[in-house]
């Protein structure tokens, strides 16, 4: 089934892509349908957060399912909140597409990013659709809320500090090469389905990702306020790189330590790569980098999902990776290159 | 001179666009430079707006230089704000670029959007820079604030309210269909300059747009609470009809009394165009559409740059146009069509 988007016109498309949406949130006072949407922050901090999404560089459609694409291009923006230690509200989703896309593909669209709404309790309020001459842009502007003291930037780690990463890391960068491994037998023949079993926490991790609202609860919970955090999008090593040069300080991580899932290392061995720079360097993980200070160590310790990998150091001492063997690696930021030379 | 984007680096990038940033509104916590910005609006209700531009459908680079470009994307996205009746006073700036463009270009692209920051107080506190496989996507998203009871919508037109709008119409359209014709020559031959004497302000109303901050202020000045309002961007008929159908009204809007300017009317005869269908239909004036009740006839009268075109009405006598010979003719939606079909 395939229809035509012009058919519907663009009054007939806002309606059909809108009708569904109800304000569940009490900051949302006014959605779509004016020149902008109205919204009420009396007793917070306003945190917003955008990010523009190109086919062909950020998203590959032979293998990402458009409904999978919504779901992550949504969770994508609530993580850049929840890294602030807040709680996203509201996003807007702005959407140019070429006549490649049918009205079938927009819903399938929507439907993966009402999910992500459903399931974070956050409103859609605003954004636009328009053509785009080549391909799908994607772009979606996240606002949340957090109380005035309770901001969490990158730059407040100190010396002494414990690093701490949850989940498991590197499952979203193996799950990429398995997909780009099948690429060609997608692209061939639609009646092949390459067997995924024993895999599908990878591909979960890089077509299905979730941010961890859970953990920025518990850390409420349980009174800890990181002194500093960021989200894993562009690979440990990268972000940790990043906490340490904006707080003015060095690190040691402890390579035994970093958390890794079975299927990663089982993917890393087939594809005779070395798994620990997966984890480092792999990116799309959106699992929280933190540090804390050494007090709550008892604390963290009993939080489920949480790993201490290491400990912030007074600058001079450097950035280190420890070895399984006690040799010392000096962290390099590999992570995805956003302005890698692409051909026009 | 051109050098290329990926001798900068990211954060050689990041560091060349964001260094002379300087926060200049008392909302703006934090800007660049973290997982989101951070806003305070305790005592106003915020609005919030996105637009996603694309290279080919939205803008031509053959004839809008990138300076102009930056200006105006950033005006645009004021302008729904303040159609809101609110002030903006963030914006995020989300750009995707093919190696085709240089570094200069995107100085070029952020000198017009750093000078429209500048002349209208608001602050860029995020965004992100990546890369496109064909063309550039330009994504913008404005924060502004407004009082609480203040917020104007577009469905708050009554039966009897005045049609008011403001500057004139027409000429940003007509400065389009001049670039265009000159396009040829633009792309031939580059020592060929066009001779645009006596049209400068039609060029200037398409490449260099101002948005109606100081209307805003004004009707504020002389307490007059407009009961709608849309800024015009899609052509007034369109708008029109917008505002009618939202608030379930009917209008009389009068021929003779539709504000255009002299050089819009040669151009038209010159092109041997329907002025009046120019003015109505020709979209990106980004001048103000509003209602007031008709008790405020006399304070906006004694207004500069604002001109009473007709009146709202009850729905079932429909939307028409008055001409200056008096025949009826009904309002259509001509405006420009985002959705219009584009190969891929």
């Amino acid at each position: 089934m395939r229809t035509e988007i012009a058919t519907l016109g663009e009054f007939g498309l806002i309606h059909r892509l809108t009708k569904n949406i109800e304000l569940q949130n009490n900051s949302s006072i006014y959605g779509v349908g004016d020149d902008a949407a109205v919204l009420s922050y009396p007793d917070k901090e306003v945190l917003v957060s955008t990010d523009l999404l190109m086919e062909g560089v950020h998203f590959d459609l032979t293998y990402v399912p458009l409904k999978h694409l919504g779901y992550k291009a949504a969770i994508v923006n609530f993580s850049d909140i929840y890294a602030m230690n807040g709680i996203p509200k509201q996003i807007t989703v702005s959407i140019a597409l070429s006549t490649r896309f049918s009205i079938e593909d927009l819903d399938n669209f929507y439907e993966g990013l009402h999910l992500a709404c459903k399931n974070y309790q956050v409103d859609i309020v605003g954004g636009d659709t328009s053509s785009s001459l080549t391909g799908l842009a994607i772009s979606i502007t996240c606002i949340g809320e957090v109380e005035k003291d309770k901001v969490v930037y990158r730059h407040g780690a100190r010396d002494t500090d414990l690093i701490c990463v949850t989940g498991d890391l590197g499952a979203a960068y193996m799950g990429l090469q398995l997909l780009e491994r099948e690429k060609t037998v997608f692209q061939g023949e639609k009646e092949v389905h390459p067997d995924f079993t024993g895999k599908e926490y990878l591909l979960e991790r890089q077509l299905k990702p979730e941010a961890r609202k859970d953990i920025i609860l518990k850390l409420g919970e349980i009174n800890i306020l990181p002194t500093s955090m960021m989200d894993i999008s562009d690979g440990l090593s990268s972000e940790l790189i990043h906490i340490c040069s904006r707080s003015n300080t060095g690190c040691r991580i402890y390579e035994e330590l970093i958390p890794i899932d079975y299927q990663t290392a089982v993917m890393a061995e087939e594809f005779n790569m070395n798994l620990t720079t997966c984890a480092l360097s792999g990116g799309e993980d959106y699992e929280l980098l933190f540090t804390i200070p050494i007090v709550d160590h008892e604390k963290i310790s009993e939080m489920e999902g949480i790993k201490v990998i290491g400990h912030i150091t007074k600058k001079e001492l450097g950035s280190f990776l420890i070895s399984r063997d006690g040799q010392e690696f000096e962290l390099k930021a590999q992570g995805w290159n956003p302005l890698q030379a692409k051909k026009d």
